[in-house]
């Protein structure tokens, strides 16, 4: 759980290496929040690689090993499936959201050169016809990247809430 | 809509200036946001350049292209003097503030050297009488920085919040 | 109260080294919200020096300068009593805790090499038998770090809490 440019036996270029890719993921993450905040799913499903593992689970469930999530997709397929469901065919009440992914930690490289990553996040929703913002839903992303033709994707991106209940409403990703 | 230091092709030079204009708008926003918390008006005006503007506009006003906000400043002038005006003269009830900005995306260079970026922010308010920390608002921040004499100085912070009402009470800047 | 390395005058070498060390004190901050939100205590006692100051104190107590705080600890064995106690004694009805620190910014160095540093956080809690997650206190550090074998320790940290009552049932660190 030490994130790897704490080591201070490190060469200053090393942790300046570790510094990049820091800002790397974290640039990610604000323009994956701002695809999700600015409802652009399509270009939310293109942050994914192809054999891409998503879920939002609650922390009971992950703690217990129980798989079973409030959304599952095994693949890009089934994430775009799932935007374009959602732009295309669903009907849920108009809202907005917005989140706040921050306590960043890169947690070291896993094999082939793909990188651990895990985040806090908050997800605040105003519905249309009520006035006030509502804490929706906060948890932590648990994340493995690899980098496809230089960029940054998600094979592997783990959301795993703290509320118990979650409002039946709930139909957009986090 | 991509941030600036994610393409692959970029020098490690580049990466690293990148790294360093990131850093200098995140420490700008820490210290814009510990004036507001700490209810110093006066250093916050001071943060504009003399042609600034400053606007809080609901996010459905925004869309629309509507251009009425809870609050319009064109200058900093104006800015200075809605400052002054909750500092000296304006009776509201007595509150904390604190503010969350994240997600801060560089989005480039315009013209002169100027910087647009982005950044969501979260606004929770305490009341003195009231035991409750609240959401008190949530949105993002479009922004153009400029330089001057060496420092970043905002030269347009549009401030767009998600909840469709505010509370009658609003009276500070975010 | 102006960040370190806003400083325009400064070297290309010397704005590196503020980053790096911005990025210390964010990751140091990342593992200590980590610890936290995992429960983890005996892991968070571990990130203060042996001479560490800790208190978790109401904004209205520390402006007025009256000591009193919901946590008062002057000693890393008063923080690792604190821990033990939870850990294995205490009873309190069980919860997820979600810690999210912005904001930060480096204040400059005090004697022998000490950082003073300060960030906001939120704490949001979702009690296990309400479905809710709610704002549990918001406020902000004040830190004093110190070196220890190479690695950041927290030397003081002073949680100022904005709100004017918190829950009896507070038992937490935060």
């Amino acid at each position: 759980m030490i994130p790897v440019d704490r080591n201070p036996a490190k060469t200053r270029e090393a942790r300046l290496d570790a510094l990049l890719l820091h800002q790397e993921v974290d640039n990610f993450n604000a323009a994956y929040a701002a695809a999700l905040d600015e409802q652009r799913l399509t270009d939310w499903a293109e942050m994914f690689t192809e054999d891409a593992f998503y879920i939002v689970i609650s922390r009971e469930n992950a703690d217990r090993g129980l798989p079973v999530g409030l959304i599952y997709c095994d693949s890009k397929r089934m994430i775009y499936d799932r935007a374009f469901a959602l732009e295309k065919t669903t009907m849920f009440a108009p809202r907005y959201l917005r989140h706040i992914i921050g306590n960043l930690q890169i947690l070291g490289e896993v094999a082939n050169g793909a990188i651990r990553a895990r985040a806090n996040y908050v997800l605040i929703q105003v519905l249309h016809d009520r006035p006030e913002a509502k804490l929706h839903q906060v948890g932590v992303y648990h994340d493995v990247f690899r980098r496809i033709d230089g960029a940054l994707k998600l094979a592997e991106r783990r959301c795993i809430y703290d509320s118990l209940l979650v409002d039946n409403a709930l139909c957009l990703p986090v």
